[in-house]
């Protein structure tokens, strides 16, 4: 107790059960400080008009947003960013990893810190969602928090993380997964790494001090928009998140023989866009043949020497699988790789994988899916157990502590694309569902 | 008849016969000038050094040739060239569009010349017998016919083509059809056309002055690799090119719709790599299905946004049909395209063509082809008609006179590569056959 009569609202005015199920049911009750029947609710006027401020860094004239992790207009958002913590009643921080943290005191000072927030970073001529959403609606909740005298036991952090869409290089510091040897990887923004973190006020030679143990925080929560269009097709509000998948990347080279277009006979070829062409329909009908949610996806070829003339003497592609099961990307590389053998022998080629990346799944905490859940029913909303196929600053803060992720639809799905859109009053109701949830853990853990 | 003893040789030496099948006979007989048995023979020994000399311009550490139209080492290969020419005979000059025409008058001034060669430029790192093969032996003939004394009736000119790798450009502004449109483009070698020709001593604002009229010329007789396997894998000595095929060559441009390949499910996606995929498996397939030689080739493919972990929004890639019948060319494009609209239909994307290149087939000469054929037989080498699946010179001097080509074999079909290779001795054959064509030639025209 403190002597501010608002420091302990949140515990009388919320009550956790948990349930036989494992479930946990969130006993709303008036108080003083929240007059009006059910939840507190965020201002969701306010969430969406920053959105669209928030355009002004980066915003292209297609619509959407090119703002590169480290780019002049990332550093520039993020200014904008910590005036919005101050006005929420936190205090910004960069640490050295160049995360932007919003830090408010708890009631409970032997209490770990609970965190929720996501990223503004967007990728090349990306959409304005993708980040913003959890972000703001994380600022939102602070806010609301300190508008209506709401205190929380629990030590809250905003966070801002750096470099998600360059590969989560903020957040993986923080877990400590990320290896110094990423600080020369050139970055979309032209900068390094390592250029990046200083230009964004961090320091990479002290990138160790960002690093936390696993165990330290109370938890981690991040509203994001789903990226998929399964939300929308199910008319389903909210998608709790069971897991992210984990993401096995393999680079791909087949090798035939470079020849002449016009001289070489159909029989006497070994061309590898043809292999690279069986090979690519073959991992779709891989991937579609067994049951699940597992996605493969061959997105990057190139052809050498790659010119109308010349039949092509090789060709490199990307090959990825995703599932939040790596027995099932495990299994399906094995069929992938058996058939390319087939097709390497019917066209005369030969094809060799290097492992270029591996992120492993990352379940999402159950106590945590139920507060989700919990909230999202207070509201009145339906809900959808479902996995992230995108990788999220969440599979980070995982390896620290329970993590829970929020789904808002995304119109048609379209995600990384100027045309990225989900409605402002989805973007309400998930900020709404982060306040409950949030005030939810904070009275559970 | 002149005051040189040896300007009569020829026509005492050779008498042509056209037979009832069209065939030509051609009758050796000694002379004092000639005195071995059978045909007049070219110095072997001499192409094959001349072969590994001309190397020394822009040969590589692979063991191929990197010598681009228009660039130093092509100039420098020509002035080594030039000097062979006089050690022929010729009189070398180089005309407007930059080709260096090695000139000796024929004993009947009232005849139009007889042309052969062919070119030295490359491909990038390509290999050293495409183009050089033919114009060394062109000028091997020229060195023979001198040495041994032996005039003709006809002029001769021995041809080194600018730029053939690049489009042809010299024989092209000799027959009249380049376009001025094609000065402004850009080549291999940095330069644009107009700046090439330049560099080489023609000059881009008198090309019309190079052109020729039809019917100016007695012929053109052209020796080269194959470039394709099967006079090899058929152990035939000597190709006789019924025509050089015509080409079509069409962008592709497939569309779906980027998206995100984590958040988007297999069967909600639009993918445009996908869609190429068995578009490039499906021409394979159409072109094989018909009997005949025509050839169909996707050599070049870009994906964009082409990130591994991004689904193609668009894929672009080039299509190239030849074949010695614009019929055949033209049913094949018919069927792929029809093919094209049902992948498109099940894959959720669209096909377009845009139509880039079109070089009509070239038919051969066919009193030619008897010549080359009646001249291989003296020499007791085996023969076999077949077309040209490249492009040469020839198809744009065939606009302007009765046009031959002879091929020697490629080992292992290899062309455009530091790999193409072709026996000393099948070099020495060709050249072999080659003169006597051309005595052949220049006794019957």
């Amino acid at each position: 107790m403190t002597s501010s009569p608002a420091h302990d609202i949140s515990r009388r005015a919320f009550g956790m059960t948990v349930l036989g199920t494992g479930l946990a049911s969130l006993a709303w009750t008036r108080t003083a400080s929240a007059r009006q029947a059910g939840p507190p609710r965020v201002d969701g006027a306010r969430i969406n008009a920053r959105m669209a401020e928030l355009r002004r860094y980066g915003g292209t004239p297609a619509g959407g947003t090119h703002r590169l992790g480290y780019s002049d207009e990332d550093k520039q958002a993020r200014v904008v960013v910590a005036g919005w913590m101050r006005e929420a009643g936190l205090e910004p921080v960069t640490d050295v990893a160049g995360n932007l943290i919003g830090r408010r005191a708890g009631t409970d000072a032997s209490l770990k810190p609970l965190l929720f927030g996501s990223h503004v970073d967007s990728v090349p001529d990306g959409g304005n969602y993708d980040g913003p959403v959890g972000l703001l609606a994380a600022i939102e909740v602070a806010h609301t928090l300190r508008t209506r005298g709401i205190a929380l036991r629990h030590p809250i952090e905003v966070t801002l993380w750096a470099n998600e869409e360059g590969g989560l290089s903020g957040s993986r510091a923080v877990s400590g997964q990320f290896e110094a040897s990423e600080l020369s990887r050139a970055t979309a923004s032209g900068k390094t790494v390592e250029e990046g973190i200083r230009f964004l006020g961090g320091d990479p030679r002290r990138l160790a001090e960002a690093r936390r143990a696993p165990g330290s925080i109370a938890g981690y929560l991040e509203l994001h928009i789903e990226q998929g269009g399964r939300l929308e097709a199910e008319r389903v509000d909210i998608g709790i998140v069971e897991g992210i998948v984990g993401i096995r990347r393999w680079d791909v080279t087949i090798t035939g023989f470079a020849n002449h277009a016009g001289a070489t006979p159909m029989d006497r070829r070994q061309d590898a866009m043809l292999a690279a062409a069986r090979f690519i329909d073959m991992v779709n009908r891989v991937v579609r043949a067994r049951p699940g949610r597992q996605v493969g996806t061959v997105g990057r070829i190139e052809a050498r020497p790659g010119a109308p003339n010349v039949i092509a003497g090789t060709v490199t592609c990307s090959l990825e699988l995703r599932d939040l099961d790596e027995g099932v990307t495990t299994a399906l590389f094995q069929d992938i790789s058996r058939e390319a053998v087939r097709i390497g022998e019917a066209t005369g080629t030969t094809f060799a994988y290097a492992d270029i990346h591996r992120t492993v799944p990352a379940p999402s905490d159950p106590q945590m899916r139920a507060l989700i859940e919990t909230s999202a029913k207070a509201l009145g909303l339906s809900t959808k157990v479902m996995p992230s196929g995108a990788g999220h600053d969440a599979q980070a803060m995982a390896r620290l502590g329970p993590m829970g992720m929020i789904f808002i639809p995304s119109v048609g799905g379209i995600s990384h694309s100027p045309k990225e859109f989900s409605h402002p009053e989805d973007i309400t109701r998930g900020a709404d569902v982060l306040l409950g949830a949030v005030l939810a853990a904070d009275a559970a853990r």
